[in-house]
């Protein structure tokens, strides 16, 4: 059997094998998943964020489990976009999932950035189609951090759970403005800690703020160490799931994450068009040195660099 | 006076008002800084940045008083890539600082991502060249966060200070590895806390697997809120800095830094040529719409686009 049939059946290795190929941008690999989109869009996608020590890993593997016991088939693709190795960092952290590694149902997944800035995102966009077609009724993507690359690895997914957790201080501010927008269902994990009620709180108040939501994202109160709320969590995640079905809003989320997706692999391009070129790198190289020197600034440099970028488009 | 000679001559509420030009994407603020950009080159750049609750701005501020008993001119810009608001989430933290704001050799500016991806990094670096401009002798560059935002932000300094924090839980595994190529300088703060050795060892080790660093960062125990050990870690950011200048390091990394920098703003230059058309803007909508649909797929649609856009150069 060929690739394309295997990962259609749910084979769990051509699928990883897939994933691979398309991560290290062979074109085979893009070509495979191009044959095979049409099975897409059968799966729903939850985002996982939230700073680091917020115990995400943790909080995914339960979720996982309560999902398994529905006989859901259920994807992990976890993301660290700062992380240069793919399997690497986090996998440590997989480990721990001995458990679910060992569950038919369950495919488990570590993704880092390569060093492919930005790639990471078109990477993870495209790993989540392929566990779409492997069959996953349920994939979640969890990334480390609360940065841009975190905010447009989300915008592949359908539902968002933020996670936050007592004791970041002042920052909880930055993070909160940060991610009012992209939170779609807040747990506050490690509530049996200090400081979890203020926490709430203060997420509360900032989802007041905003009076116009047609879905008032939930705040839940979990530890999920002891297992204690990921239930009513996970109902959280369903309703938002229900609300976005009922109203049509799913279709019109996809079709804007649909439009981020392009515009980023469209940036990619242009962007490779604009550096694999030998001359290009050598123009870059005399502006850098001409800037520091103060013979040029910047900002000229940037006016005849792009001008030069379109007139070597226009020749090919 | 003039603007331009207003901010030549210190003058911080023209250096503000030129700063808030060029982040609102004032072409006239921008003729300024080009006119302005013979006089940049003499501030040196610390980058300060570390996960949420590190303590990232009590340490700033630690280390902004001791470079004020050496009677250094200091700017400090807290940037959040993550905030859609200028001088507000990060502002709030800022309030705590108003010894340092009514000390006329501080000046303190907050900034945030205003819904321009990829812009802030941009804005950033317009700003620290404003601040040597203005005669900053120091500009302390603080971000929250460990995403590839903050790691692009930190490209406009000079020298790195990475700052950790006990109670990361497996999540340490993962910044590291992000981090491990941008910090030059480690903090490992709140070190009166369990974990605080820990914390540090891991980092250590970290270090001691790239055995080819002709400069091995320092990491150094801090308890910021106590004032603890921040001397010693202001000695080791400017033994970085003597590191650097004696070695003639400084100046390749400036013009890595001056690359990576034309390199984003044409970046964002052909996004805006792209995106800033309504053929293209409807094209992109036809195209999502299909890709939802499954008439189209994204690869597929990447292609057709580029060679819209590459079309429509050639036009210009």
């Amino acid at each position: 059997m060929d690739i394309e049939s295997k990962v259609l059946n749910g084979d769990k290795r051509a699928t990883g094998k897939l994933i691979s190929m398309v991560e290290n941008r062979d074109s085979e690999g893009f070509r495979i998943l191009q044959n095979l989109y049409g099975h897409t869009g059968k799966a729903y996608v939850i985002g996982i964020t939230g700073p680091p020590g917020a115990g995400k890993s943790t909080l995914t593997d339960k979720l996982t489990k309560l999902l398994r016991k529905e006989d859901k088939k259920v994807a992990i693709v976890a993301v660290d976009p700062t992380s240069p190795f793919t399997g690497g960092a986090i996998l440590g952290d997989r480990v721990r999932m001995n458990e679910l590694s060992t569950d038919k149902g369950v495919f488990i997944r570590s993704m880092g950035a390569r060093g492919h800035l930005g790639g990471i995102s078109e990477a993870t966009a495209a790993a989540i189609k392929i566990l779409d077609i492997y069959g996953a009724d349920f994939i979640l993507v969890e990334t480390v951090g609360v940065g841009q690359s975190e905010i447009d690895i989300v915008k592949n997914c359908d539902t968002t759970l933020m996670v936050m957790v007592p004791g970041l201080g002042d920052d909880i501010q930055a993070i909160k403005a940060g991610v009012m927008e992209i939170g779609d269902v807040f747990a506050v994990n490690k509530a049996d800690r200090d400081g979890a009620q203020r926490t709430a709180r203060e997420i509360e108040m900032m989802l007041d703020f905003n009076k116009n939501m047609a879905w008032r994202p939930p705040v839940n109160m979990v530890v999920a160490s002891e297992n204690q709320g990921v239930d009513i969590l996970l109902e959280s995640l369903l309703k938002h799931k229900h609300y976005l079905e009922s109203t049509g809003k799913l279709e019109s989320k996809r079709i804007a994450n649909a439009k981020s997706e392009i515009v980023e692999m469209i940036k990619e391009r242009i962007i490779h068009s604009l550096l694999d070129n030998a001359h290009n790198e050598d123009l870059l190289e005399v502006y850098s040195r001409k800037i520091v020197s103060r013979e040029e600034n910047p900002y000229s440099a940037v006016e005849n660099l792009f001008d030069a970028y379109k007139a070597m488009l226009r020749l090919k």
